[in-house]
């Protein structure tokens, strides 16, 4: 896919924000975007913006700018958001639940297949369509269906446990909401949220722009 | 507090991280360590965290490395994490729960004071120690109260209105898990979690793991 093998993890990261602004723009009747425009909507500069394409391939036309319905969907093809994916959600708390309920995954191609949990006063409850299933059954669970992708939502201390669990039975991807690091190995893709860092990032601009203490 | 007046965004975004795995070697007793140990940690090259830490004023020194506790601080305080913040919910559905009850945020100095939300199903329930008041006294409570920044977790028609509502109050801050863009006025910092774009890096390194899609 890209010009010269490998694609560096900062211009993968950039991607999905390409991804969503073009999103925004087709939404609103913009078909044709330059990168200056590109730059002043994602912050990103435009010659930063040219270069990340170009490892692609490079879309835009000289005079004319990018297409941004051809862009978009060649930067879901690179991502892989062209194929549909299978999800179990263990945990089914706060943020399993909020996971769970969030339609926009559907529409995208996550297909959430399965919730686990292991308190009682959870199992059997439904969620969506879905009833929740005892942690128990986990293992049996993903002996007998091809999942892609697990997202983690237990309380840290269990984390790793439910992380080896599920890559032992070929699960090759995992969303981590627990606040930890998990182990795994390399034939595993996983992604931490951290949802502290953009917490301190926010405290540190806010601090600022408040002068709280400065003054 | 830099040596050099502005700060970029790129690298008061990784401070956070920096803080993070400091905290997790101090908690392993480990109070000394190189740029080339932080780098194998964070993933970060050697020489982009001596270029980072320099822009505090540079607390290695040749031969020992950093001081994780004094370094740690400084983080801290260039974060202002120092400090204590006062915190509202707006929303109070899986997110708004989820944050209230993540308690890592009291002790990390993050109080949090008051939820909000519209669902009279909601209003008068308990989360911890906190009664979710209705959406309708939040102006009211606003307006006497100082409250240094608002979570953000309604769905996302409401969230421009609402952040209309508490910057009009005075707030600064706004942490927001609508998954829609927001628009303040310059005084005030505001932090998207986009949790779409940590998936769809997942897929995409998911499938370069697992090749899916190429054989």
């Amino acid at each position: 896919m890209a010009k010269n093998g490998k694609i560096s993890d900062a211009v993968i990261r950039r991607l999905p924000k390409y991804y969503r602004y073009l999103g925004d723009l087709l939404k609103n009747g913009i078909n044709r975007i330059s990168s200056n425009e590109l730059s002043r909507l994602t912050g990103f500069t435009a010659s930063q913006i040219r270069q990340d394409l170009n490892n692609f391939g490079g879309f835009g036309q000289q005079g004319y700018g990018y297409d941004a319905k051809k862009l978009r969907e060649e930067i879901s093809k690179i991502l892989g958001l062209d194929h549909k994916y299978k999800v179990v959600i263990v945990g089914a708390g706060n943020i399993g639940q909020a996971v769970a309920n969030y339609a926009g995954f559907y529409e995208e191609g996550f297909e959430i297949m399965a919730l686990f949990d292991k308190n009682p006063k959870l199992v059997g409850l439904r969620i969506r369509d879905l009833e929740i299933m005892d942690i128990d059954d986990l293992k049996e669970y993903l002996t007998h269906h091809k999942i892609d992708l697990v997202v983690l939502c237990t309380p840290k201390e269990a984390s790793q446990g439910i992380a080896d669990i599920v890559t032992s039975c070929g699960v090759q991807a995992i969303w981590n909401f627990a606040p930890t690091d998990i182990k795994v190995t390399d034939n595993v893709a996983i992604e931490n949220v951290r949802m502290n860092e953009s917490l301190y990032t926010l405290v540190y601009y806010y601090n600022e722009k408040s002068n709280n203490f400065n003054n």
